[in-house]
């Protein structure tokens, strides 16, 4: 399906892979040569997974699911496969998240350094748990068929707003780990004397943010949103676009598609005694 | 003039009102209570004025000039107006920002601590930077009548877009700020001990996070744009609304009104020699 300004899409998807794949290399960089490296024994090294884990699931992982209905060749699959692969990706991202969870857990405990007394661990524990809510009622609301239309349609608009926020919330709880992170482990010499480290664990996080900014641009542009399913007119009460329903009520704003009509088709809709014009607004969605 | 949601608009704006008018309030309690109180002398006190005028003026005024379109009861006035009280709130701002960076770094200077060395100063530092050339292109482009429609048009979803990444951005570099200064601040008893200082700041900081997420909550609502100027379907091709291109074009997320009508008459638009066409994608601005 041809999409409206491909290229500069395609321009702006490859500059948001490369930013957060060299996320993902930095982060790995700052654990292996500047910090201690890896290992899951209580000390530092167990620490580190969770800067590395965070950044590949919580951060890149989550920004790809958040922009996978907007890859137009993704366009001819079927709404259900592409769902699927939304929920995936953020359950991977969740259990990378939940793992990371542990390591630092783990490391205060062997290390009998208090939990969750910083603004960073405020947030982030938030962060995740409303991440797995959310990971929940899309599960349970829009993934399984048996939601009711009207539901799918009252909770749209919040579960864009919602991914959308917390996965801005998780970027801000990232540079609060890092400004932590370097206040705690830059003592000599000093974080504020500017150390090749210090320097470099603030460009790989100006990376992260660059990487959050692309994802939002790439997912707010009206024009590179999944299109309609074909079938979708079905369910329109004079078989056509809803413009005026469409300009009151879509979320010209996050991932979701305008149709759920392989899954609800006309004769289901009108068995579960929609309203034409809820049906209507339901297909705008 | 009516608004869709009206009640539901209403109690998110008192909330956001509230929730930013505390931020405010604690903060001052956190500077006058918690630490040295305010002063302009170089020390600790000049330094406490960085987080209250960063909180007023970068937050909260922000966050309400980024709504200030949204207002139903402000929808009688012209756009011109409007636009003149958004840049107005939005230069509010930029004065309190520069001032709250006048103190820090008068306070290092006199201190001989070392400026522009933490992810806080450099993330806050673009983030000023931007607001700045954000205001001034706001000013130029959209303020001032010169410029021609096709270049607001083109600019139009970069302005809205950029703001939003930039008020964003402000609010993670505020919660590293609070963690930079409590880390530095809390010694005795120490910040992982939790004393009252540490839980009454950290809950300060989720009150300016829930600040922005109300005001992206109420800034994303596409029922609750400011509606299209009565005199912009002078514009229209066809003298009506031009659903098609509203569904390619406009960016359902911001604060940004459909027309400059007022400013751009039917007249004015043919003069300058722009197609139907151009003038039909503006209009839906």
């Amino acid at each position: 399906m041809a999409m409206e300004g491909y290229r500069g899409f395609l321009g702006l998807l490859v500059s948001a892979l490369l930013v957060g794949f060299l996320s993902v290399i930095f982060t790995l960089i700052w654990v292996l040569h500047y910090r201690e490296g890896l290992g899951w024994d209580g000390t530092a090294l167990e620490f580190n997974w969770h800067p590395v884990l965070m950044v590949t699931g919580f951060v890149f992982i989550q920004g790809i699911a958040i922009i996978v209905y907007r890859l137009p060749w993704t366009w001819k699959c079927s709404k259900l496969l592409m769902k699927s692969i939304h929920a995936g990706l953020h359950t991977v991202a969740t259990i990378l998240a939940v793992i990371a969870l542990v390591a630092v857990f783990d490391f205060h405990n062997a290390r009998n350094i208090p939990n969750m007394y910083s603004l960073h661990s405020w947030v982030g524990l938030i962060a995740v748990i409303f991440y797995i809510l959310q990971l929940l009622l899309g599960f349970f609301v829009f993934l399984l068929p048996w939601a009711p239309l009207s539901l799918r349609a009252l909770l749209i608009p919040l579960h864009v707003y919602s991914g959308l926020l917390i996965f801005g919330t998780v970027i801000a709880t990232v540079l609060m780990g890092v400004t932590e992170k370097l206040i705690f482990a830059l003592k000599d010499p000093a974080y504020s004397t500017f150390p090749p480290e210090g320097v470099f664990t603030n460009t790989l996080s100006l990376l992260i943010l660059l990487y959050g900014a692309l994802i939002f641009w790439i997912v707010t542009r009206p024009q590179w949103k999944r299109p309609k399913e074909p079938n979708s007119v079905l369910l329109q009460p004079n078989g056509g676009a809803p413009e005026g329903v469409e300009s009151s009520m879509a979320m010209n704003f996050g991932n979701v598609d305008k149709s759920d009509a392989e899954l609800n088709s006309e004769a289901a809709a009108r068995k579960r005694n929609f309203t034409l014009d809820e049906a209507g607004q339901r297909s705008t969605m």
